[in-house]
Formats: structure tokens, C-alpha cells, sequence
């Protein structure tokens, strides 16, 4: 087991650096891998040194000083260029120099893509990295990628995000045979887009439990553990979910009301919660020479925390041992 | 206002020929422009009578005997070339002979697409046709498009769809200028795949009002009258909306009843009626010469009549002759 060190962005997402340092401190308190000594601080040092002081945080974390911050709107390829000191590419730094194995951040995710990219490198076997979310609400955990690192993959990138998210699941959700599924418009072989058809055969020759294709509605059927995707429609489809989620909830409430039996809002605070971003734990960035989490730019301190759990057990877990090894025998 | 009949395959559909009849004298009780004399029931002449008859149908109706059926699970291609006297071609015969302006099938979308195309050729100035569906549970109602009969478009198929789209809005729904947004995973100009940034750029030319990018999460919030996409996407979406509906809405109900505010199925009956594919009245065919409707293959009655309902709007709307005049106009 590492125990490589966590850096996190202090400066990304929308309520940075509170929310941040927030989620740092719950980190401490509610996850026994997360220790002080595991925590690298990343921002302008004097600002989150006072702050962290001020919430009571432990002594015995890191800093590492980053004086610039890249915005949520900042355009990544110019932002990365004009500001090398910012906290993401200081924190890629960390990973490449050796002083961390992991990278936080609810920073602007192009920034973060790009900057682990260039800085960390994909994984031997790996031609683009993929941006993984477990969504945790349904029947059983999903892994779906990729969430829109990739907008235009080939059926390789594909076979590669399937074998990564396999190792992910294993590693991290302790599930030894992941079912891998590739999510298209209808069951049978011939359905979809050239893409879907060449990855579906290349699929079903990779040393993964490959269960064909599924179906958009059979998401929330516990069909399938690991879903593959393009970039373009995995986006779509999380931010589908979490708008139709926040559009469909308020109105059986209002139905529910109007009929004269209302529902109490604190009886589906657990449902809501579990539907939230917030407890998806950031999404992970397979396929880099690092571990990397980009949190939601809405995060509170509670999805912090989890992003920098999910760090932890990724890390611990060897993902990326796991997805080098795997890919090594063959697995693209 | 033209009176051009109604070809309805009567063998299309999970639930055929039952549904289906049972539909058709739904849409008689209940919507003025569905007269027997529009009504054209397609299938094996002999049993289609006799269960009209027993039913107690209109003799005013028309019969056209089709004596072989498309089954859902059979090849599109080679149904077609296997069957040509099946329920689906027979009925677009009809209307390129002129003696009906309008198809409903539940049967097989494929095959519906395949004979429209095939048989009744696209209008002047389509290249391709696209499925449109418009969801009406939304703070306003929107029509998206394509829903599948299109998974690899070029830039100005989605202009087309949007001129036909628009064109459907105004003369159907009574929308004079609805707006048009693209299907987006980011606001930004340069989000999304080559195939949106182009379609952005064409689409900003259209004779169209045309918004920009739209987030799949902003469906909900009525800020679009039609939206276009690609036909794998947009199949996405339609099977996602009605995969999370059907396991979200059971899960509040249960949050309810375990809080001990229980909510009877009857306040929330209408939200669900409202997002049920039967509500939609079908997928409509847009760029073909002829009306032609697809409706869900587990159509019930109820879905029947509402599909038989839209065919006659967008008859009598003359959707199809706004189409040509505002592609000729330099629509696309």
C-alpha cells in the first residue's frame, strides 16, 4: 500500500478556497487513509497557510506554494500557457516530480485534462485519457466513461476506458469481474454509430467481462457495472441525469402537495443526497501517469471530501498498476 | 385545409390489431378532424373488417388489404425486400399514389423509415430525414430532433431539421417563431464535436431563431421550442428521459412511504400520464414526402389516437408545404 501524498487545489470551484479547506478538514475526520501527512495544500501559500490555521486544521500538512489561480471560464489551452504558477499545474508538478501521487481539484476541468496530459502523460498502452463517474444511486455502482475528456475517440480509446474502469472497480469498489457494457441506441450488434459497431467487436475480445451493448433506460437497472461511451454523449447523459433529477423531484413533490399529501422534504433528503454530485465522489481522470480527481465547480465541502477519499483509495488501490498491467497483457 | 386521409397499420405495435382499432375509435369520439372518411385502416382485409365490425367501427371507413405484416424484431432492409405487401409499404404506397397523405404505424421504426425513404423519397432540398419527438411535460413543449433515424448526419441535415422542426412548432403547435438551440455539452462556441461546431455556425445563418448551444440539463427549464441533435444522441435522450422517469418516480413514492407520508398513485397519476410516450403521439418522420408517424411499440389505445391526432394536425397544418417553401427560401 502507498502512501502517497494528496495534492489538493485550495483555489478550484466556485466557493474556493472555503469549500476546499473545508472538505480537507472532513477528509481528516471521516477517512482513516486520509492523514495530515497525506495532504499537500496547493495555493498561495501565506493566504491558505492563515486560513487553514484559522479553521483549526492540523499542523502536519503540506503546502505548496501556487500564486496564480486558473478560473472556472478561463479558455485551458491559454490559461495553462499564461500561468505555469497556477495551483493545477503546480499540483501536476508534485505528481510528476515524485512529491505526490495524486491530484484534487473543482478547478476548471479542460485545465485539468490538459495540464495532466502534458504534464503526467497518458499510461503506457494508453492513447487518451477518460473521464470516469461512479454513479452511486443506482441498483449497484456504475462506472461510466467517458464523461468528456474525449469528444471524438476511436474504438480503441474505448476498449482502453472499458479495460481502466474494469481495474477502477475492482481496485476501489471491490468488484473482481466488473460486467462492462457499451451504451447504444438498441441491443442487437448492427445498432448504432460506426463507432459503437467497431468497438463492439473489439470489445468482445478484451480481456474484460463484456456483456454487449445497453440501453440508455437500462442504466438504472443494475444491468451493468462499467458503461462505455463516447465523451460527447457520457456528458450528456451525466448532465441529463442531474437536470432531469432536479426537474423531476420538485414536481411529485408539487403533485403530492396539491393532492393533499404532502412529503415532508427531509423524507427524500437521503434520495436527493445520494443523487447529488456531491456523493459521487469527483470524477477520475483514467488513464494519466497519476491519480487525478476533477471535482464539480458547485462542490461543497462534503464532495470535496470525497473527492480526496476517492483520491486516497484510488491511490491505495494501485489503479494505475492495475490498468498498465492489464493493458500490458493485452488489453488493447 | 386539405382532407387527405390517414393510412393507419393496423398490425403495427406490441399490443396490434387490438390497440391499434381501439386507438382509431379513440380519435373518432375525440378530435373533430379524424373523420371515418379520413380514416384508412391498413392490413389483412378479411380480419381487420370483421374486428372493426365488432367493435362496433364506423362502416365509413376506408379498408386497404395488406395481408403480410413486418414483425418489430425483423431487419428493416431485408423485411422490406421479403415483404412488399406488408402493412408499412402497402400504406406508403398509398400515399404516393396520392389516395392518403398520412401514415401511422406502431410497428417497426426501422422499416418505417426505410419505406418512407424508399417510397416516398425525401421533399425538395432534404438530404435525409429525421425523427422528431415532441415532449410535452416540460415547462413548455419542445421537439427534438433526430431521435434515431439519423446517427451519422452532416452539419446541414441538423439545419434542415431545425427549418422542419420550426416549421412543425408554428404550424402544429401555434408557435410563430420558436426557438432552435443545439444540443451541447457547454455553452462555449467551441464545445462539443466537429459535428456541432460546424452545425453552430450554419445554424446561426438559418432563417431560423436560433438561440446557440443548449445543455442537456436546461431541456427542463423551457428555455428551447425545438432542439436538434444527431439521431444517436437524440435516441439517447428520448430512452434516458424515459428510463430515469420510470425508476426515479418509484423511488420518491417509496422515500415517501417509508417517511410515513405515503403518496396515492392517483395525485402523481397526471405527471406520469404527462411523460409517458402515449402522451407524445408518436415520433414524426420530417423531411419525407408524405406525413408519416412511428409511434411507440408498446403503444396503448390511448398512444394510437394521439398519434392519429398529430397526423391530421400536421396535415391540416400543412407542414410538409412549409417545409419546401422554407428550404427553398434558403432554409438550408
Amino acid at each position: 500500500m502507498t502512501t502517497a501524498r494528496i495534492a489538493l487545489d485550495v483555489m478550484g470551484g466556485d466557493h474556493a478556497p472555503r469549500a476546499v479547506l473545508e472538505g480537507a478538514l472532513m477528509a481528516l475526520d471521516s477517512f482513516e487513509p486520509v492523514t495530515p501527512e497525506r495532504l499537500l495544500l496547493v495555493g498561495p501559500e501565506e493566504l491558505i497557510r492563515e486560513q487553514w490555521s484559522a479553521l483549526g486544521g492540523s499542523p502536519e500538512v503540506g503546502f505548496l506554494d501556487a500564486p496564480e489561480t486558473i478560473g472556472m471560464g478561463e479558455k485551458p489551452a491559454v490559461a495553462l500557457r499564461a500561468k505555469p504558477n497556477a495551483s493545477i499545474p503546480v499540483a501536476m508538478g508534485a505528481v510528476k516530480a515524485g512529491a505526490a501521487g495524486a491530484v484534487v481539484s473543482m478547478g476548471n476541468t479542460g485545465a485539468m485534462v490538459g495540464a495532466a496530459t502534458m504534464i503526467l502523460r497518458t499510461l503506457p498502452g494508453v492513447r487518451r485519457p477518460g473521464i470516469a463517474v461512479t454513479i452511486g444511486f443506482t441498483p449497484s455502482p456504475i462506472t461510466v466513461v467517458d464523461m468528456g475528456a474525449n469528444t471524438a475517440p476511436r474504438a480503441t480509446d474505448l476498449v482502453e476506458y472499458a479495460v481502466m474502469a474494469s481495474a477502477f472497480q475492482a481496485a476501489v469498489l471491490g468488484m473482481p469481474e466488473p460486467r462492462v457494457g457499451l451504451l447504444n441506441i438498441g441491443e442487437e450488434d448492427e445498432k448504432g454509430t460506426a463507432l459503437t459497431k467497431e468497438a463492439r467487436a473489439l470489445l468482445a475480445e478484451a480481456p474484460i467481462s463484456f456483456i454487449g451493448n445497453v440501453e440508455p433506460s437500462e442504466l438504472f437497472q443494475g444491468k451493468t457495472d462499467v458503461l462505455v461511451t463516447d465523451g460527447f454523449t457520457g456528458n450528456v447523459v451525466l448532465k441529463l441525469v442531474e437536470g432531469f433529477s432536479e426537474f423531476l423531484i420538485p414536481r411529485v413533490m408539487g403533485a403530492a402537495a396539491e393532492h393533499g399529501t404532502p412529503v415532508a422534504p427531509e423524507a427524500i433528503g437521503g434520495l436527493v443526497q445520494s443523487m447529488s454530485y456531491s456523493a459521487y465522489g469527483g470524477a477520475l481522470l483514467l488513464g494519466v501517469n497519476g491519480v487525478v480527481i476533477i471535482g464539480h465547480g458547485r462542490s461543497d465541502a462534503t464532495a470535496v471530501s470525497n473527492a480526496v477519499r476517492v483520491a486516497a483509495q484510488t491511490l491505495d488501490g494501485g489503479v494505475n498498476e492495475r490498468v498498465v498491467a492489464a493493458l500490458a497483457a493485452g488489453g488493447a
